[in-house]
């Protein structure tokens, strides 16, 4: 299975958000993830990079 | 592998846009993409949707 998982960075440290993400959808200043169990997690901040062939999603909080 | 295929959203038709993408990396305005053959490209606008079971990006072009 092809699905990622999502980390927060915080204080320079990858901290797990989601699991086994599958869907990802920009949406304003958040963004939508679910994964394959169904589970649903609106992020607010951005994407900072993806890997999808080292399963890997970085996000990054939104700058207050 | 678990690469996927990138489409830019056209008059409402997918056009693909990058096969096989690897890196996503939103840079500003831009995304910047790198697929598994070493080939890189910059588009002009921002994620829409992502399903990695499906392998699939779609891009959408920043409106003017």
């Amino acid at each position: 299975m092809c699905e990622a998982n999502a980390y927060v960075i915080k204080n320079g440290e990858e901290e797990i958000y989601l699991e086994a993400v599958d869907i990802l959808r920009p949406e304003g200043k958040n963004i939508y993830l679910r994964n394959i169990f169904g589970e649903q997690k609106v992020f607010r901040g951005k994407i900072k990079e993806m890997s999808l062939l080292n399963h890997k999603i970085l996000l990054e909080e939104e700058k207050e």
